[in-house]
């Protein structure tokens, strides 16, 4: 049997305990399964007196990150600290240049400096693994640089921010205000630090940057994502939407287009019977569309130390047992620098205005979207209340262009109050 | 840049043609993920006259696989011939000790030779592959294998024959007796030669058996697959499960138990708003379940050229990158005998039977129940047809033994008319 693979663990947050509890509570499985022993030899934190359950004393500790990730005695650092600056960076790149491997759940870091860190790890002989850092404990990175190899993928879908989606899911069902429930979730515990990391979507669009990365043979570009949070979305659009058969989700969407690589990070419609319009809670799923598999679904945990040490230690069992790759799947030189297309693909659209009790209201809206070449496929008005009706229209297939000429010339109709609201439906 | 990968096709029927569309169509794209070329250089299957849809003017042409097996130019061979006896037996073994590793579509084979097989691979220090064997283009051999490497696995669960799962899904929405959907079935060409390999459970038992072997760190034991098949499930029982707030499935689970290993392939009722409940069609499902992960679900397509020729290149993009592993993700020799368990894990069942019109029947069948420690969750009687009335319970979690005891009791009430059905419900 080979000498054993040692961890060098940076980070115990609740991450870094998840993985020493493995590691301490089937070692011979693991060894069973990866032909060797899998051990721990250091473990850094902020704090060394913090009880974080589990025993650390067999491990040297550091109090320094930087420190551990060069230890001759660590085979494997694994980045668990996150942040996209400063010390995980430093941690990083300290293990690389020491000739060890990284595992990290960083997503952040990858979006920002995936490329930098890619080309540094294939200069040094050495791969970062993140399955971790997309979508949990959900094996979409393996699977979508594996598994799909032999696929040109078509579109990379996800609903990957489990809070976003508890947020939307917990809105319908409660029948609550956006801030009603954030609040909830921020009393729970849900929300980052910084809750636009979560609810602006932006966390979720580092790991699409990431999905995107991988799926298209590209440079990953966070910059090229376009964001759009959740903080929008009333619970009327809820409602309405739910009434035409559909739900509101923040969703990813990356696919290569004629006109460039179109990466969102946004709320869309999908229909309620999809299995993504199916998700609740804080439960994730990405969507994987290639032209030979057609498409598959992967759904699981987002988030929480079991999932995310479970990717984790599936990227440790992978290095012990001598699997690897380049970091995003082919060598970093060789990745193509991402030309970003806005919304490129036509879509249908919900759309929900409020309409005043005039005669030909409804004619006029009618003949802004025929102007600019939207059809109709469904629409819906509801009974006035005061002065005016909701009015939900479910369009055709259109650009984004011609929607915004239509969302622009429905104010000079004098037949329509406030703003307009109009989301994209995603086809799933 | 390594040397090209060769292959060698044994098969050329939906999936092996579909292999070649693949390598024919974007050989840069899988050259710049493999770091190498991946060429096919010779193909073998009975008749070399028919027209395939696929160019193979290029490859040598063997009449005999087994002579394509051993061939020195090929470096893999690619089993896609089927069946579990004879030639395709006869390709492995020729193909891993001429030293070529092996990928394979084949359940049957490695179902039934899967210990022989691994252990005449490993003594050649040879690797086969079968992602394409179980629930076609879903990665689940690779999810379950590597990705999930550090969990314990508690629970694998699947809906991994398409063409059974059409059957209960179309007998449901079109209300159809299941003769008349076999027929359909059987008319649009989803049904195997041996119709029993679908709707008799073996090939998804097949299926389920490898997949607890990579779970639970046994030898291959089809043998020890409880199986039944679909072709006692009524409409009645879709419909009245329907009412209950449950879909019936053929299911199938592997847990390891105090007394064994459990595997079993049959109907089983599921919640339907779970992802199994809300499967339609062909499509297949795979639930895992560990200790760190909690519970991942796998959905995609279980079948067809694409989908399935996809694992496969999945598979030998992974030989093209060096990604090796034993076959059941460790060595053989450390497999250990499964001790088979029947049904073991207690679970609540859907009783359907019909009482006769007499004062004091519910009660009579309420207290068999009763006296086999059996407690009634629900409980549901629908009017009088003629001179009995259907009656569906839904019991609490109880032991096959005693549901068995009260089977048997209900013929002494002399208050039951007919056999009463019982399903095992499924906890997802």
């Amino acid at each position: 049997m080979t000498s054993p693979l040692r961890l060098g663990i940076a980070g115990l947050g609740t991450v870094g305990a998840g993985v020493v509890r493995i590691v301490q509570s089937h070692p011979e499985l693991l060894a069973a399964r990866a032909g060797r022993g899998v051990e721990i030899t250091a473990v850094s934190a902020r704090d060394r007196s913090r009880d974080r359950g589990v025993d650390l004393s067999a491990y040297a500790w550091e109090d320094d990150a930087a420190t551990l990730a060069a230890r001759d005695d660590v085979d494997v650092v694994l980045e668990l600290m996150g942040g996209h600056e400063g010390i995980a960076k430093q941690v990083v790149e300290t293990a690389l240049d020491a000739g060890k491997d990284v595992v990290t759940a960083n997503k952040a870091l990858l979006a920002h400096h995936g490329q930098a860190l890619a080309e540094r790890a294939e200069a040094q002989g050495r791969v970062i693994r993140f399955e971790a850092a997309v979508a949990g404990g959900i094996p979409v990175i393996k699977a979508l640089t594996e598994s799909l190899a032999g696929n040109e993928m078509t579109r990379v879908m996800g609903v990957m921010n489990g809070t976003c989606n508890y947020i939307l899911t917990r809105m319908q069902s409660a029948g609550l205000p956006y801030d009603a429930v954030f609040q909830e979730a921020a009393d729970l515990g849900y929300l980052e630090a910084d809750p636009q990391l979560d609810v602006g979507g932006i966390d979720a669009g580092h790991k699409l940057a990431l999905l995107a990365s991988i799926a298209f043979g590209t440079r990953v570009d966070f910059s090229g994502v376009e964001l759009e949070g959740i903080g929008a979305i009333t619970i009327e659009d809820i409602t309405h939407a739910a009434d035409m058969g559909f739900r509101i989700k923040l969703l990813g969407v990356a696919q290569m287009t004629g006109r460039g690589l179109e990466q969102r990070m946004s709320p869309c419609l999908v229909p309620d019977s999809s299995p993504l319009g199916q998700l609740e809670g804080g439960t994730n799923m990405v969507v994987l569309e290639g032209d030979a598999i057609g498409q598959i679904v992967l759904r699981g945990p987002g988030a929480g130390a079991g999932p995310t040490a479970s990717a984790v230690m599936g990227d440790v069992m992978d290095l012990a047992r001598g699997l690897r790759l380049p970091v995003f799947g082919q060598p970093a030189a060789g990745l193509r620098a991402a030309r970003a297309a806005q919304a490129a693909v036509p879509a249908p659209y919900y759309l929900r205005m409020r309409l005043l009790d005039k005669p030909g209201a409804l004619a006029k809206v009618a003949r802004v979207l025929g102007e600019s070449g939207i059809s109709i496929d469904r629409m819906r008005q509801y009974d006035h209340e005061d002065v005016s009706a909701p009015v939900l229209i479910v369009t055709h297939k259109t650009t984004r262009f011609a929607l915004e000429e239509a969302l622009s010339a429905f104010e000079a109709t004098g037949v329509v109050q406030g703003a307009p609201v109009a989301i994209r439906i995603e086809q799933v």
